[in-house]
């Protein structure tokens, strides 16, 4: 996220998949071992932001994204305009993906374990087949801003885990709007700073009324 | 600052000076030695915080608000509602202070050694005229969100400290709107977090074409 509450630049396309500056935003992990392994490439770096980064990929059994992160192009699917995605024929998820759209389509398997499933009845059911599908694994939420912006409104999610990149980026996709003022019980729990990155790990602390 | 980039809350009134919430960004500070002595209040606590508010009181010869954080009440000063500030008879400001405003108005001098002098030509006057009122000492740029636009707008700000309060307000003044995506130089220099705030300092680093 930039200072400014961004998670991704303006004017989104197949150009620019995280907006006019949203690259920006992620030089912090593109050199990572801990990025580049799942992406199938040898190497890297290790640094502080190893540890979160490995500690956000460690025991997800099944992710969860926006239609917008999913990317390609915006309404119905089009057998003429076929879209898989923006991470090639081995994506670097390795286990079950659902995807929040409108607009139903089948199940898309690539290699490397890698299955979309796109998901029309809303965050809910979304998380309850990725629940089942992580089989007792964790279950992540990749993004984008809004489909972000569902889960933290209804008090869904356990974790969440900021990288806060000192720009700004000026137009974007802010998340943390439409959502009020409520954090649903998560807290601050751990910072980790390095001179490109501030990372801020928020837990969900039990609350009266809470499930 | 929250996290939702705030650095006051919505409907900033008499009642509310700091807007709805707004206050909440501020609970960290409140229990400084390093803020209560300058109020003339004894006692205190001195924990990791003390140090950045030291360092933010240390050396400063002047300050520089905006009409909105002096407050009061929009428009021409009357003569049938006065208002001084939110202070008192003794602000703990204890050295010059310049008022960004539209509407003139004399100076007003309080104990302790403070004066307010309304400034009604911009900023660059009164970055001049403080600069000169310190006489050699750091300039401090009170807030709130709309002069320090200004300020940072214009590459003016040598030095920001952004107190990162892990709550949202929702709505409220937002620091880093209507600026861009420039931040004239200045980069994280210092993170220092606790449970309750993250402290990020930026200095501006020389770059070519800057005076």
């Amino acid at each position: 996220m930039s200072l400014d509450g961004c998670t991704a630049g303006p004017e989104q396309s197949r150009k620019d998949p995280l907006g006019i500056g949203g690259e920006g935003l992620h030089q912090w992990v593109f050199p990572l071992a801990a990025w580049r392994a799942p992406h199938g490439l040898e190497g890297g770096e290790v640094n502080e932001s190893s540890r979160v980064l490995e500690e956000e990929l460690a025991n997800i059994g099944a992710t969860i994204m926006g239609r917008n992160m999913f990317g390609g192009y915006p309404g119905p699917w089009s057998s003429t305009q076929p879209w898989n995605g923006w991470w090639g024929d081995n994506p670097p998820f390795h286990h079950p993906v659902f995807v929040l759209t409108h607009h139903p389509r089948p199940p898309l398997a690539l290699d490397g374990g890698t299955t979309f499933t796109f998901v029309t009845d809303g965050i809910a059911s979304a998380l309850a087949q990725a629940r089942e599908a992580a089989g007792g694994k964790d279950v992540s939420l990749a993004g984008g801003a809004k489909a972000a912006q569902q889960f933290l409104s209804a008090g869904l999610v356990d974790q969440m885990e900021i990288s806060l990149v000192p720009v700004l980026l000026g137009r974007g996709e802010r998340l943390f709007e439409r959502i009020g003022d409520d954090l649903h019980g998560l807290t601050l729990t751990r910072t980790l700073a390095t001179p490109h990155v501030v990372h801020l790990r928020f837990d969900r602390t039990p609350m009266e009324n809470n499930e």
